[in-house]
């Protein structure tokens, strides 16, 4: 039984092979339109993500499978005090794989010792949300060809940002990456992080402050929010939070093949302008984080097209 | 890219066209059983409206597609900020074609703006309500067999009903049509819908204040309520609230081939020893309504039966 | 039309035939996967319930039909004034069978006077949960191969436990059944059971204070949670409630083929070290559910495969 809990359960062939199959589901969507009749997924979110739940509804739909589960807590019995073990025995009856969301870090690792299901880890607090960390690699891999030997910008909340602390874990195990941390002082990346994952492997990478220092430099510009409740004041806010907003003006410093992406929703942190810009690719992003659930959910169950 | 709005944005011609698929649904159902196979409805709904959302969920199962989406905003996005026009980005990577619910008036023409997938307006606010106009249209010509030449009784809140006042922008296209608008003083029909829609075109109207008095010229008998929080005072409410209330025994001063529609749900207005009367036609709306937004599905996806 | 209100509504002979076929399915689940292809099950849940709801859904989806519906009031129109009878009325067009739950008895019952399609009912308050009774009949026979004479014990809270109140009805059917009633005086079957159902049918029963004392003659155990808030005063609680906690120690007086049943969810009535025991039937029941569904559903709609 293979489940998805961290973006690191997959060895570096296992993913080459996954973004393989969601190339492959992109170019022949037709080929796939069957491949899970008869297969029911079950969306399990103990709290509200539209878009991470619908995207796996999408990718379960588009093989020809069915859905069921819930979308809020509230809605489920776990306000009657089911342990998720139990829960996901449960489960394991109606559907055939499922996707979970839950605020307790380890919540998916539980349930995928007591499931008899694939269990996909979709998002465990602020601990691990692995299909996002595919979903990004899948858009770099597509847009740019490769994984390796790129100039990575990570910009934002380098601090509490899961997506962000992923993507590094996925990232290093590729030839030739180099980072650059572009954050306020106050959201730094950790140092257990820099430390354990950067230094102990050499990977190169270099802190800014201000955007507009890093963006000539990147092949890929990864935005977050800046959350204006991590800053220890209003003052401190209003100096630096500019300086976190991608415009047409600053993009005029980036390469002709530097792309945008973003882990959604955002808020401000990217002008609506930018949107036209070809190198936005947030929205692809989106359509990639489909296929790439579309291959996952195919491998987990063992299905092949 | 054809987007559902506003019951107008659609000719006489095309609105002719789409209630003879609708007709033609009702009666060879098994044609269109596969017709949307493939295909996914995104019901996007920020405040509940069972009825509706339903409604369109089962006219796309009906059409052998699939459905996914929220059914209030609590458990979507929404709160965490996100634009109606990135949602509707994001959404048209999961979907085909959408039905948006907003309490925001112009949210759905905000959708439409920024979707690559056809939009419905599901409701916005107190402003628009297509669907349901479609429905009332589909079901007064089903049973009586012609939209034009009509005497049509508008009954209960008039000032603030969505419904109705839809319901008169669409009819005045057609020939022949008179209205009878039966409110109270506080609730009568606003005086812009008067000058510029019927007052403008010639189209024949008049104003009672008592149901009995205008029952027995009707045709048709749109009834909906009448919220006691509309009043001034409850003294108003209480004198006034039982001209407004359909019984047997008003029933007996309409004609025989006077039909009854209600947008549901009904609270006391019509009371419940009308169902069986032959003329009582508010459920057989609500199968119209699926009919109609089949037949809407399939034209806003350009698919031919 | 055929509905499910109450275990009794269907006869000995309807429940073995129920049965037959859910047994089917369990053996041959492919030749069920297309019957209800084109088929719609709406939930109507007025109150959380995810299991149930889950399990109907699976069932549903299992016969190759698809699912619409509500998880609870708010995102439901019954937040707008709108009557049951209405409702269903509304929902007969736009689904093929309904399954409801309500917080309030006798729901389901009105919904079936309105309904022109087969509801079934799902939990009306503290009333019925007709087809938990099923399923627990279901693995019975399954695990037993027989619903006839035989020792169950039923463990917990008995006088509000409707679970229990329902099986006891439906088991008085079959020849040769005796009961053992364990629970703590607070928490005692109601003699109106006791009077109107055992004693005027002369079936066996005695009642026990302590688990172990039952434990030995038992062929089933039915489980129940033992709520903190039945109790008068917390000294009793603390004083009674390990009496009603299965571990493995305890199992160790029962027979080797007793199985033990729990209409879930569990709190802490039955340790987690139990779930590995053989006898542990809770979660297979949980499947037994699924089948028996599909069942339903077959036998309501009247589809023969």
């Amino acid at each position: 039984m293979k489940h998805l809990l961290s973006p690191l359960d997959f060895s570096v062939e296992e993913l080459d092979n996954l973004m393989d199959i969601a190339k492959d589901i992109e170019a022949n969507p037709e080929k796939y339109a069957h491949a899970c009749e008869g297969k029911k997924l079950a969306t399990l979110f103990y709290e509200p993500s539209t878009r991470t739940r619908l995207s796996h509804e999408a990718a379960m739909i588009n093989l020809g499978g069915s859905v069921l589960g819930f979308s809020s807590a509230d809605s489920s019995s776990a306000s009657k005090g089911e342990s998720v073990a139990d829960t996901i025995r449960v489960i394991s009856c109606f559907a055939d794989i499922c996707a979970m969301r839950h605020p307790k870090e380890g919540a998916a690792m539980v349930a995928s010792q007591h499931a008899t299901i694939p269990v996909i880890n979709a998002g465990d607090g602020g601990h691990q949300h692995p299909t996002q960390t595919l979903t990004d690699m899948l858009t770099i891999r597509s847009l740019k060809g490769r994984l390796d030997n790129m100039t990575i910008g990570l910009c934002g909340d380098l601090k509490f940002g899961r997506t962000v602390h992923s993507l590094i874990h996925a990232l290093v195990r590729y030839p030739g990456i180099r980072f650059v941390l572009i954050s306020p002082e106050e959201l730094k990346l950790p140092s257990y992080i820099k430390n354990d994952v950067l230094d102990r492997q050499n990977i190169p990478y270099e802190e800014v402050v201000r955007l507009e220092d890093a963006l000539p430099d990147l092949d890929i510009l990864y935005m977050t929010r800046v959350q204006k409740e991590r800053f220890f004041n209003e003052e401190d806010y209003v100096r630096m939070k500019d300086f976190y907003i991608l415009d047409n003006k600053k993009m005029e410093l980036a390469k002709e093949d530097m792309y945008i992406l973003h882990p959604l929703p955002r808020v401000n942190e990217i002008a609506t302008e930018v949107d036209n810009d070809p190198r936005a690719a947030y929205f692809k992003q989106v359509q990639y984080g489909v296929y790439i659930r579309m291959a996952l959910i195919l491998t987990l169950l063992g299905i092949e097209v």
